[in-house]
């Protein structure tokens, strides 16, 4: 198949202005405030959002430089596969949070708990359901006890 | 922001043939098996995914017809705002879902629960972390007890 071609339909607002010092998941982030801007031709499909606590966001890492099939994550001293890590620089470059949504105001979007860089434009947006969203992963591979230090570790710019 | 180019980095196959009647979350097609084709250029990639039991897979509706920004959802009666649906037509028409990973041979994953049709272009796929990725959301909106329904409600070909 030939390439895909996407367009953002909004831009993510945070207090982080570059991947160093970023938080690397929400749960490292939590209670940090955000706001997304939608871009007017979208506002229409916002309707009824505002009903859900939480939702996903698929952005693109637009500070990534190019990817490597073997990278040492943040969590971890030793290399990985990337696609059994979360690192940013990837062969699409595309970014899953999930951050609590405060408010909706027009075509703006109030979150908290936001661990992206400032800017970074957003492609999709779906609602959480935990009776969808929630799975008993009974393996977390080489992760395993490293995600106690979540709300420690920060990006260090490694991958920018 | 311009337009953001990707290439699928695999092809998805799975039992179904058509939107119709294809499960329109994971949870509806508990079991379902299938397999993703990573390309030979991303196999290295793989390396440690083994050890996941769950992963994210990102993926392209491709067979999705042009969006619109109020849409009937499959779980509803009433037209709802297209974000606070998992519609598969959206103005990027990106997919998530969380699949079981049973096993890796080479660049083939063998997977359960998998809930798009076949042929469908991968994107990405990370690997699903119950400490990162497991939230509790207060709130569902429209879709509140909705939810039952959804090991019974497949796909009607709507959006295809």
């Amino acid at each position: 198949m030939d390439k895909l071609e996407y367009k953002p339909i909004g831009i993510i607002h945070t207090p982080f202005d570059t991947p160093q010092g970023t938080p690397i998941q929400p749960a490292g982030a939590s209670g940090t405030a955000g706001s997304i801007e939608i871009f007017p031709e979208f506002t229409p499909g916002l309707a009824d959002l505002k009903g859900f606590s939480h939702i996903y966001i698929i952005y693109h890492f637009h500070l990534s430089r190019k990817f490597s099939l073997r990278v040492k994550p943040f969590l971890d001293d030793h290399e990985r596969g990337l696609f059994a890590t979360r690192a940013p620089s990837r062969p699409n470059p595309i970014g899953l949070s999930v951050v609590r949504l405060m408010d909706v105001i027009d075509g703006r979007l109030e979150i908290l708990d936001v661990d992206v860089v400032y800017g970074t434009p957003l492609l999709e947006k779906k609602p959480y359901v935990p009776e969808f969203d929630v799975f008993q992963a009974e393996r977390i591979g080489w992760i395993g006890q490293k995600t106690d230090g979540i709300d420690k570790v920060v990006d260090d710019g490694r991958f920018s």
